[in-house]
């Protein structure tokens, strides 16, 4: 059994942490923070989170949080996960960081991007990129992971067999994604309002979404290259959900057929990345929930064209599943431990 | 580990059983049927369910069924299980049906209001009505569970402890119910299409439906005496959830403090029921995905009346949870096995 | 052409009655207030408004307005109306008050339920309720109309047929009524953002919600005495829409044939009131965007009770629509001016 | 007043047109089709048609209709409209058909697409393609319109003036399309019942959906050549609403001022296109029920590309009322007669 605490744990991300751990067998969720909600039991704030009726959110108090647990979830807005990171790092606790403060590795392009300096490039490098498909190794052996971005997680998984495999150009790829609301966070903004969402949709952040940095580098280091994309995130009147339609033009001839066994064959070992059989697309609606990531690829000979699409769950594989997946992954345990749920249809 | 068949697969009940039960440690599913999609994997049928790319549904073959399983469960038309139901039980199988078949002990209040004859009376008498929360005792006992329909179960679960305390008037029971979608079924009509269900409400039923004989049943039993009830049924635009709202005139003078003491305690040892605070209310988004129902109760002076709210997800406690709640106390499991997952939300 | 002013115009209630007016050929809207955007226009603030490009909103200065326009309609908060209505209504304008403030007529009542001292009583004597299918002829000579509350309007006009003819009981009335999200207004608040909401249902304000005292004073007024009611309002997750259940018992014997006729009867020259026929029950997108209320009523001989059903557009009939056939009454227009629109459905 | 017929009246577009014509001053409906639902009125099977109680749907009887109208609609099948705007057209009528059959000039690429062959191509040289903002000039002189698909009337209007104004690359465009589900029709099927729909998205008819040669037919007249394009369509858990994203390679240097100068003096006098000032951009919601369509521009530097986004409501500029423009033009009406009303919103 791990000690472990959730900072940030009234967010949509926090919240999700909790539900996932609940059923944990080797962990016991010691401490959750929050500033607004200080003083309540979770389940008092939380009704679904039944388990948690003893649990009493705290602010953050890093000194006291030291001694409560051995493992420390960043739920954190960006920019003030810089220095709580450092601090636990430095204090010898293993971190899972949500926060997009330590997955960038260029400190330049973080600050160009998020406004903001980095001071912490010691504890930077020491920062692993925790997407298990990638990185299984080097995330076993490291005690600080910088959790991945829901659309760079949907983004990468879905190129990174083309691109390890050369299948296509990766000079003017197109992602076009589409998220569900709870991606914008828990806070009282009217643009966020039912009213507002329901039976609306949009794009934002065109050609400005700070995870495009964060999928180029992804994508670059899988390219062999520097390359840039088009990234456009949009915003669907769903609770959860990310599926994201990629085109890239294919750098030679490939069939239908190949493409879908190289797919298949790459991701042939993983617990939670599924390639859909030819002809079958994914559906949001089929991963809910849970950690699965979907894919479905589609060969379009007429414009000599590679269409890739994923489904994921923004709050699990794109975030707080995936958070629970790497510390399975650091810990030991086996991968899929808290994470076997299948998605909840309809 | 036991066998278990579920007869009826493709259906949003038989669905539910199949994803509940893929990470129960004592169960093994080792058939479904479906006659539609007989010969597809369940897998490729429903890319969610995950665990069963080898599970093929067949049709119902009740002879070959018999030896591949040791449990059925039942989810089957209404009309069409009785005969099944007769067969698996006088086979010696442990039988949960969740069709409203064997829900009715009279038969011809049966008859009158399904407008079936119910050509199995002598196995009727067999059948338990499975609430546990009422039944325990005696379906600990038994092989034949009538399997409780949703709006029954957030109608009992509310009004057990005032009636069984005589808290309430008996007489004037008024339960306004609004159910989730899925409660129709999964079937192809223009009635139940995204479109016309979408941003749309309407009362059906009214006076009518087929659950009031089974409400008034039990209702009966906990007043100890014949009584009738209006229930009114509703079609919610959300997948899941039962959210009941009842009022009854009070039978004697109550605080508000009293009643929710009496609900606390009522419901103090159960796994699965929560009496909210006073000044909280349910909502069914809190219990989605889950076995918990959740009540509050609210007692109006001004108007005399105790109102109570309760919350189910109709495919879990209202089905296919309930089922497995139900198989879990007729083998002696855990009464919570493969039921401990926290609701999903947002 | 009358020159009309909207104060609260980036409320839903305001922005609706901008929607609504952009076409009727008599209204020229002449100034929109708004203290938190003045200074946008608002088809910057509403791009669906295209019409008013180039009516840009502004700070409530009265008397500024007062030279602006020749009616008002007021969408402000409760208690911030009071004063408002009072000083447009002593400067001889015609005023339509979407506010609770002028409704009711009893001070003491109004003062208990809305926590606040009534200071213009001489004002509010001149008040009329603006139910048109009631008060039409006091209207139409009125200079003053409190426009009704969106659950109030569901429910009188569910009920009036019913009170005036004495077929029911007034002793035992149940009003359940669900509204959708708009019904809560428009604001940055975690309870009504998308995520809380959407695939949500509870109840709230259970026994203590302020219209249940304009409902009472309406209903009394009907029955020729006093009575209290139980209402219970719901937050549905749709855009728009209330349908209110209404349970009564029977004060003699009654066929369907007969009270159906009754309603179909009182309602025969109203044009925004349609009864359904027998058999036929309303639901919310039958009637979305547009004036008009949709009523069933069922007769339950089990029972002995009478249930109606009605269904309204909160934002048009329940609102802005309502008060724009107040302002055609009180002018002398085609009462169908403006409000001709069928509803939106799908 | 011109009598006009609606053949396939009951269908969404068909619904629609009704809605729309009911408030048109210059226009009488005197018959509208159904085969499933001949001898209902339309009132009766759609209560939100309140001004059509008198109207009874009858079955497709040509030499009857013949004598009841002078303009017909034709809102029937791809396939079954061949013959029907032959017979209309050849008699002398006008007609505007929703369908695709008359779209496709190219009669090879029609019958590859769509795997029929076209047998009326006399009259199909007669059929002008319905865009007003292209075609105003034949469609006033026509009286046979081929009233555009939903999908191409998004991806035309947001790509018409980049082309002509040769802003673009037109060898690699990625048109990445989201509709409402009144897209799919109305119809009883799984696939587009409620609980597979909601809380769902997904791609579909990727690299073969049949609106992609209308689409090129279009776009390689505009930019002078013949280009292929990737067209994605994918279904979103709303009623109403297209929603289009498109990437185009930049083939020459552009500023972002330049380009929404472009975009808006292209537009400056349509009176249903609106082009939004930089940095805001469509929303569906914002569009809903009305015939507007909704465009914003950005030039990424960083990529050197031109993405557009374009938003209508697929049954107003997407079909119905797009068709009520076009017989606006050629009777001679205003062109905004019957579609003056703004958006629903929320």
């Amino acid at each position: 059994m791990i000690r472990v605490a959730i900072c940030g744990a009234s967010g949509y991300t926090g919240v999700e942490l909790l539900r996932i751990l609940a059923n944990h067998p080797k962990v016991k969720v010691t401490a959750a923070t929050s500033e607004k909600s200080a003083g309540k039991t979770v389940t008092g704030l939380f009704p679904h989170l039944d388990a948690y009726r003893d649990l009493v959110l705290e602010p953050m108090d890093r000194e006291r949080l030291l001694k409560k647990a051995d493992l420390f979830f960043l739920a954190l807005p960006h920019g003030a996960s810089q220095e709580a990171v450092d601090f636990f790092s430095r204090s010898k606790k293993t971190v899972i960081d949500l926060s997009a403060d330590y997955r960038i590795s260029d400190v330049a392009t973080y600050e160009k991007w998020y406004g903001l300096p980095h001071q912490y490039q010691v504890t930077l490098k020491k920062a692993v990129y925790g997407l298990p498909e990638i990185y299984r190794a080097k995330i076993r052996k490291s005690r600080l992971i910088a959790n991945p971005g829901c659309y760079p997680t949907s983004a990468i998984l879905g190129l990174m067999p083309a691109l390890k495999k050369g299948l296509i150009e990766p000079a003017r790829i197109v992602i076009d994604s589409k998220s569900g609301t709870t991606g914008a966070g828990r806070k009282a903004d009217v643009a966020v309002s039912f009213c507002e969402v329901n039976e609306g949709f949009k794009a934002y952040g065109i050609g400005v979404h700070r995870h495009t940095p964060e999928i180029e580098q992804e994508l670059s280091g899988l390219a062999g290259k520097k390359i840039t994309v088009n990234f456009t995130p949009h915003l669907l009147p769903v609770d959860r959900g990310i599926l994201t339609t990629i085109y890239a033009p294919l750098a030679k001839r490939l069939t239908q057929e190949k493409a879908a066994g190289i797919y298949t064959q790459a991701y042939g070992g993983e617990p939670f990345v599924r390639v859909l059989e030819s002809g079958i697309f994914p559906n949001i609606k089929n991963v809910r929930g849970s950690n699965f990531c979907h894919i479905g690829v589609k060969v379009v000979e007429r414009t000599n064209t590679l269409i890739i699409v994923s489904a994921i769950d923004n709050l699990v594989k794109g975030a707080s599943g995936q958070a629970v997946h790497n510390m399975n992954i650091v810990m030991g345990f086996d991968e899929t431990e808290g994470l076997r749920n299948l998605p909840l249809f309809p």
